[in-house]
């Protein structure tokens, strides 16, 4: 039986997390969750599994629960998200958290030697060198959940990094694929939330339109597999169906394919080094399908994603500003604030406003973290 | 440095291993080789690569040599092909050689403890319990060097057959992947071994054209990889891009790609389980194929496959029957004896005048090959 820490229970990869647990509650345990707001969820969620510890993420809503949940263990705010990430009964963390704010929760777990399957790419895109090195130091698995990073973490197995030639991730173009630029001009944000595979989250639909979500999971890929930017190539491929690909030295390609279901990579995270079956998963089809299609990635139409393999490859504290600027554009875009094309173009001048600082400290990220959201939202106004 | 015996240097699959010995001169060391009636290629690789043993097929061909090379170990006829199996210096059998004739060899060098890198199909189809008990009995490590089970192979690294939910053949369709059977009356022999996408020897692409070969390594699967055939799937895939998959029981598909090049999977048998750089292969560009093609397997078209598939089942004597009328009836066509679709209605009375016997030893398969060419070749007068 394995013991969990789910942080971000009630978002996608949460409740698709909690999917994988009941279907099999003789092998999973969820012990402890972190929530936000979603309190009529959180109640569903404590009734069904029974968690030993609850945090949210307002002192309020905690008191709230405590008054209905008299013996449960409730906490709230940053410190709570720790506690949960730490339980003492869990031997694996989930961090299904989105944004910066999952970094310390996840760097308090590995010292504490939990495995980490991570769904929080900022984490690494703003951290990269501090949670592998304490990875390394502890002796701390990080297992991945994005589908990409799965893909590769499966394709992988019985391999040697050595022979890896390149890492080929995958990109389904996002909901605006087939648009142009010119045609980008007036989109809403109803249609940059209509995402042609894959349900997720409003802030990763964004980002898959942008294309800024393969940027942040090739700055993922760089430090979980130790590969440089040279090494990381994109390919487009508007079925997803191919997640990504590992190319070897001896020109062989290992490739992890499968319907866009995000319950399988979160699954294979929980069971790794095994494998669980998993009956209610869509089964792959590809007479059905009859075909799949690759385009070279066109970093002019995409232009976030040049953006982050230059963050990348400058590294310092210059992901930190790209991922922290993304996030507060994509806010001020799903809030009205500024058109679809603007976000490019504040992650642009929040890139250019910064002088980078190489191998940051936590405490200096956080700063920048929030330098950069603080430069962002003064453009809007 | 691996020490390599060699069946069948001159053909196909043996001059590619050639090749391979050849990029990595400091790794491989070709010891002993068996040959056919080309003593040309044979004089120039016994310059080049100094084997101290070499086996041709006909008692005046060793004389030959032997009056050219006093210096040299030199053998034949099937006594010739045992010697190069076994030969003491070698640590592993490259086993290229063609038909039924190779299941001796590989089970005397199985005694003697050798890795066998099988790319001889017949052998295991014809005697896979025996081949596969005797390996297991003497803790030989069997490696594949067809693509599709090199591609299963590779993609089962590091996973555990126990959450294997089928394997999926992929099937180029061959040089007549795009007729209808009635279309199929008058084609030539010409056009049989004008194969769309792999370059090969006559037996094998007239078996691509047939189907036949994919009955073949269907038979092979179930062996190498201990698989029902239930469990065992055929996919037309015209580009042979996608070599061949695994769709674990979670439903995750690990799947091995590249360009048809035959090296990469000799040279992984050779170097398994590491692998070298074959700088020289063709690098495979998915943006620039733009796409890759898939369609349900026709067993209606395709009526040997249909004929693999049962005989495999039934198990006993008949994928011996299955394979000796094969290779009878493909003789026969090479040589204009019969048209193409003649080749299916010889297996198929072949088939129907057999009566299985179950666990066949060595010396009753033996019989039972000779007296199905015997029959075959008696229909065709």
């Amino acid at each position: 039986m394995k013991c969990i820490s789910l942080l971000g229970a009630t978002g996608s990869i949460g409740t698709q997390t909690l999917d994988i647990i009941r279907e099999h509650s003789e092998e999973f345990k969820l012990n402890a969750i972190s929530v936000g707001r979603n309190l009529e969820l959180t109640r569903k969620i404590i009734l069904e599994f029974k968690p030993e510890l609850v945090s949210v993420s307002e002192k309020a809503s905690a008191e709230t629960l405590r008054a209905e949940f008299p013996n449960l263990n409730i906490s709230y705010g940053q410190g709570g998200l720790v506690e949960v990430a730490t339980f003492h009964k869990s031997d694996i963390l989930v961090n299904a958290i989105l944004g910066s704010v999952g970094l310390q929760p996840t760097l308090q777990a590995i010292e504490a030697k939990k495995t980490i399957a991570i769904a929080n790419k900022e984490t690494l895109v703003t951290a990269g060198h501090l949670v592998m090195d304490a990875a390394e130091k502890h002796g701390v698995t990080l297992l991945p959940v994005d589908s990409e990073h799965s893909a590769i973490y499966q394709a992988l197995q019985g391999e040697k990094e050595k022979n890896i030639e390149k890492l080929i991730l995958t990109a389904s173009g996002g909901s605006f694929r087939d648009r142009t630029r010119a045609e980008l001009e007036h989109v809403t944000v109803e249609q940059a939330l209509n995402h042609p595979n894959w349900s997720m989250g409003a802030k990763i639909t964004i980002d898959s339109a942008t294309m800024m979500n393969k940027g942040l999971e090739v700055i993922e890929a760089h430090w979980l597999f130790a590969m440089p930017y040279e090494k990381i190539e994109v390919l487009l491929h508007k079925e997803s169906i191919i997640h990504s690909m590992i190319e070897f030295h001896d020109s062989s390609i290992i490739a992890q394919l499968g319907t866009p279901d995000m319950r399988v990579p979160i699954q294979y995270a929980l069971t790794y080094p095994d494998r669980l079956p998993l009956p209610s998963a869509n089964r792959l089809n590809l007479a059905e399908i009859g075909q799949l299609n690759f385009k070279k990635m066109d970093f002019e139409r995409f232009r976030c994603l040049q953006f982050a393999f230059e963050a990348g490859k400058k590294g310092g504290t210059l992901p930190t500003v790209l991922n922290a600027a993304n996030e507060a554009a994509v806010e001020a875009f799903l809030s009205g604030k500024i058109t679809f094309l603007q976000i490019e173009d504040l992650i642009e001048k929040a890139l250019e406003n910064h002088h980078s600082i190489q191998t940051p400290s936590l405490s200096l990220i956080q700063e920048v973290d929030q330098e950069t959201r603080t430069y962002v939202n003064s453009l809007l106004k």
